[in-house]
């Protein structure tokens, strides 16, 4: 890993990227996972299933490649936001950000002071990011805050336009629960593309960075096409899941009655 | 596990239930203390010594019996309340629940929108709740708040008037201790005596289920006959603790000089 | 789980059954892949990267479903082998077993006396089998010994003959090398497919039940038609990789070049 | 923990010891039981639940009192015996003995040279036994062999008369099962009984400390009568699990249906 | 362990004590530290890389020894504070304090009713605080504030004003990096020597233990030498990898050209 | 890392390498360990404190960097052998190979077809080692036998004819012991230093590389001096313990009076 964060690097050259999805919390899956090719990988810690522990050795199995580590956290949480880029994380998603005085508390824990109020300890990331790596963590650690709740929309230009900001994440399900309609990702209800079209559009307007979750390759490329970064596209294990019902499902000689879960 | 919590099945049919308490974070006590045929069971990552990985075994344990699942989180925190929640409880207890704002602000995480703001990644519940589970969620889960220091009683009324609250437990331990007696469970002493009565008959008056926690059965029982829907009664931890002091005793021929830990 | 070996029952009825293959060595992927309808799921302690304890909680987590728990142990090791059949296996595959002799000495560990020495200590089995487990035992568990070497083809009768044997196991990548052929799943080398159509008839003419491991559901179709009683298709880790290598060349928009591991 | 062996003290002194048996393979539960007063306790690596990995952090919390650590090992192996004794264990109690060859194979292993083929490497017992542990040793630490099957009572002499062996262990459920009899521990089948206490009579005369396996207090305390000079009550495991079917029982007002695990 | 504070006792007789750091989250490194004579030992859960289930076992690892242990939390958190009181330690030190009410609330959250908040439930540390633990905890346990931002620099005279706060604790590293100097322990530049100076003489004029990190037991010599009443030197991690980094240089023949992580 | 052992390439053009020596089971201490340039690391899983789990997260963390891996397995046993191999290590030490038998048994484990009897299924290693990895692996995978006891003295031209041996380690402690001097490392009795030497000089003549455990650099390169191929100093625990007494005994101003560890 560099100093530099090759995410940025794409980005500024108009190259979107692909993140993996990591809810399984064991380093073994992980590592096969990071051999595959992703540009980035985020540890799931709010609806997957890592904590710190596993996670550590899950950014320990990321960094056997080039991919990129992030980490979604489970609330806005100065603790382990700080903990994960100690751990090595370039990226930190945080959940439910709903206003802009959330949006400044969030990303001034992912910065150093001046900028911000990190606290400094760089105990795993000083492994590979070099000893200069404190002068160059403000300019390399994207924090990306999500928006998919009512009260985000509605604040959305005052959160796109706190300063210390890098980055948004468009959660489709909790947008979909937000708008009345069924949680899903590759939403095709006009209410939840309108609005998906409608954060898109801004951030790029506010220069802030813009990612999304997907479901299917097909999706994360008109999503790519209308501007977006960063895609997500499935996870370690609806991987997994998808790939045994339909395993299943062929040996049986019908489709499986199982739901498949998130 | 169906999608409909069998404990408010017995509450409103005017059967109390009996709940069971983890101290041990390790699956292996956990699947046993399940096969013994409590109501629920309750993994307590306040006191006792589970954290979101021990608790997600834990819960899979839980899962080879139709025992229902709750946890006791550490502390007012929605990312660990909403986690645990996705891991498959159906009950959160929420400790020092001191006024109607935490109240409300803790039943809210317990609750998808629009009642509250509880995010959308059912990932292990979805196993076993089936795919309309987010329609159920709302209805079935219970938000449980503790009610263990002045300030809670001081404002008992208001915390109870909270609508999306579904229920209240009693510590009796720090409740003592705030009234300033010994802290223990089954208390005899008539300021905390009253002060627990007080609690029960306002909770049914309101119209909110309410437990208890408690040494014995026979104190349990008493809790119940003054209308507690849901009694603990002792731990794994204190059952195999006091178990073995016991037969040490026994051996000795004389009584234990230990002192057993809470 | 009843105190009968469901997996049995079906084989006795000319039924053939599906076997998922557990790599990951975390209950959370086990679970998801227990309720996808396997017929049987066996943890692989050999190639893949389970040890007992992390096997205690994969066959938790495959007890909330009715599928059927086996592993595959590391050698022939009567430690290994009595511990996972306490933790709650219905059948072991052990790996190269190479003569009448190991066979007998595998079969023996699998077997309460006086038809065997296996010891008495049914702690996790115990929670659902019932007390007359071991009673049972003997009739329900599967001894599985697999046949992968160019000795065990050499002493194929003798093995079959051993009376305590339950059913033998077809390793293809293993038996493909022994027999001078690239390793891998799926043979259509004529040699190896010779040598596998020979285990098959032999293990049914001697009255033993016999499995194969496969990569795709056509080819263990194939085995099934030869007479194979119960076939293994892919695995967790398999399954995981190959989708996210899948998806990384859709949105790459062309093949990926990495090398799927085994 | 002193370089001697306190449980040999006794032994000399005529006092008969307590051993408890840790099944839950976590070091909160060890800790708690550790602080009850046994004089060993025995770490079950056979039918308990631990692996190399977990009894290393029980024997950490028995090394928080007094009490002495053992070990029930899976089966004779040296790898794992020696593993246990670095590990800090004073006595090693191994499964299913049947000849001299194995009593001396598996006392050697717990003896350094030249009695016996111990590797030295005191890892983690040199931090409480002293730099002269390796000279203690091999008089400090108790090699205790399981005789639990006919053929060890057909070679009970000459498995007593091995030299290098320190002690046995009755198994009184295998032994049982050997004996044509139902599992059980407090066995009053006169065949078994009668057993038992030829192999107590047998050890005591051939110089030999014995222990037996034991669910009650009153039937050790016959055992210590008829010259056992160590005695092990129930477990971690079991007394948790009654413990809590009592409770449930006592509250439902009726006997409990459950089988309680071994 | 005694219900009393050794800590205490030696400060108040005028003997500095030496502190011990544990970054590496596992209770075999822990054990073998506790055993080299530290007064105490501090499991860092900010910047180490343990969280609560590792710290258990640590804890568990201190307590084989007269050690006193103690924690720092990841953030001003009550859930992890008090969780770690009942697991066992005598001291909290909570980073990034910067005004009187978090001083105040975080000194709170460690002391029982009436002077605080804490929870009832002391569930490790009554296996060796005794029954009365809850009586004496309040005068014994630690909370110790970190001092290590501007603004707590200019809130310096009201946080040490704040009565249930019972310490100080300086963090060189982050107060450097607030001054605008290079995040270092050991500083020898003017403006944060003087910032260090000012910070022990405040806080014993208020009264206040106090306490530093450092680098080198000279440096701690000037600290304790200046009115430190406890220092910190390096860390296993860093023992380790400076050890493993010095052998290397040697056997190389020249300097190694590693970054030593923090 | 390549499908080439550079090991192998060190040696091959005369460079004798430098390996360290991992007990502390945790993937954090590894990872540090092996960004500080060592050739290679060496776990221990004999009298180191891993098992096959914290060794599968030690070798992900090892793979962060060029060092190569390698282990040493608790005792003569083809089940971890062969599992060690499919997680990554490109040598495996084996202690106690006492004949030529047991050289050959061991040495034909680490070995494919027809050479050997290791099973195919390189789960982990694929990662790294490329498609063709069991085409290289029989070249390139060191086989490394212990020499340590006097009946391996006695059979030392036989164990070194055994031709699928690629490899032997000195044990200097057990063969101390063996030669009936005090067990340590960095021997100076002549007994024990004559039979370093003829071990040296009797591999080299034989063809097999040798290396040998050191406890300094300077001994070590008295080792390489010698013949010694590679050479092992200290480990990650006796570095952290060394380091932690040294800055006690200089806080304290007098020499520790602790005993260090192995």
């Amino acid at each position: 890993m560099p100093a530099k964060n090759p995410l940025l690097d794409a980005w500024r050259s108009g190259r979107s990227t692909l993140n993996g999805w990591l809810v399984i919390p064991h380093h073994v899956a992980t590592e096969a996972m990071a051999h595959q090719g992703w540009d980035s990988l985020t540890i799931d810690m709010q609806h997957g299933m890592s904590d710190y522990s596993s996670a550590l050795g899950m950014l320990t199995a990321i960094s056997t490649t080039k991919t990129v580590a992030m980490a979604r956290v489970p609330w806005l949480d100065e603790g382990i936001i700080m903990r994960m880029l100690d751990a090595g994380c370039y990226g930190i998603i945080c959940p439910m950000i709903n206003t802009a005085d959330e949006a400044r508390r969030f990303a001034r824990a992912c910065l150093y002071v001046p900028e911000g109020n990190r606290s400094f300890g760089p105990i795993r990331v000083g492994h590979y990011a070099g000893s200069d790596y404190y002068q160059n963590a403000n300019e390399e650690v994207l924090s990306i805050a999500m928006i998919e709740s009512r009260e985000a929309l509605d604040n959305l230009d005052a959160i796109l336009d706190v300063e210390e900001l890098k980055a948004i994440y468009i959660g489709p399900a909790d947008l979909s629960l937000a708008l009345g309609c069924v949680p899903k990702f590759d939403q095709e209800d006009p209410v939840v593309v309108a609005a998906i079209e409608r954060i898109v559009t801004s951030a790029k307007a506010k220069g802030k960075w813009v990612g999304i979750h997907n479901a299917t390759v097909a999706y994360a490329r008109r999503m790519t096409d209308l501007g977006a970064d960063f895609v997500s596209v499935g996870s370690d294990f609806s991987l997994m899941t998808r790939g045994a019902a339909a395993i299943v499902s062929e040996f049986r000689g019908h489709e499986s009655d199982r739901s498949v879960p998130y």
